[in-house]
């Protein structure tokens, strides 16, 4: 038996315990990252870059031709990465209200971590 | 419009076509990556590390513990992974035969790319 980390209430949890480090965090944000369209999402949006939703939508259908994505799902990705963080929506108050998209610094130097896995497989092709 | 990519019978394409990198195998495996859990089996079979069924459902329960995965999907994604060329099924034909599975040399090489993205959300903990 693995002992139970020592989780504080906001699910944070000590760097290590009995040798055995934290993941629970990562666990959270892997399953994030794991949906559908997450990287290719975090990935249109780096080095601050800022767009509309219409835009977004366009640049995924154009990227990743092959599968459509649907309004609900880009929805959905959009408020998961917005509520950990990783996306800032930022609304004009203007008429009709103008609403754009970036990452965040978190979501920048996530955007880092996950060019690595987007070249290797932008690589594979030409091999 | 954007031009349809130049592809080939086997869904390869031209690097590139008027200006426009190729995706369609990136986009195949992202949508492998994205499948629940294997980013973590990639992680846990990294730097050539052999493994039998119940041992990386062991230590995937282990390291992720607030989610169980069950056998149906472990099945599942080491079958993905394997037809994908990344996981390699080594069966020694002993009795009760012997199953051992690790990265193939694509997998080592695609470990590397996840490892940033592994240590990324792992870091986000201690921040």
């Amino acid at each position: 038996m693995i002992k139970k980390l020592n989780e504080t209430e906001n699910g944070d949890c000590s760097k290590e315990e009995n040798g055995y480090p934290c993941l629970i965090p990562a666990q959270r944000i892997l399953n994030l990252i794991s949906k559908k369209w997450s990287i290719q999402l975090i990935h249109i949006l780096h080095e601050g870059k800022v767009y509309r939703y219409k835009e977004i939508k366009e640049r995924l259908q154009r990227g990743w031709k092959k599968e459509k994505i649907s309004d609900a799902t880009l929805s959905a990705r959009l408020a998961d990465l917005t509520k950990e963080k990783i996306i800032i929506r930022n609304v004009f108050p203007e008429s009709p209200p103008k609403v754009e998209y970036s990452l965040t610094e978190k979501g920048e130097s996530l955007s880092k971590a996950i060019k690595y896995l987007v070249d290797w497989t932008i690589g594979t092709c030409h091999q």
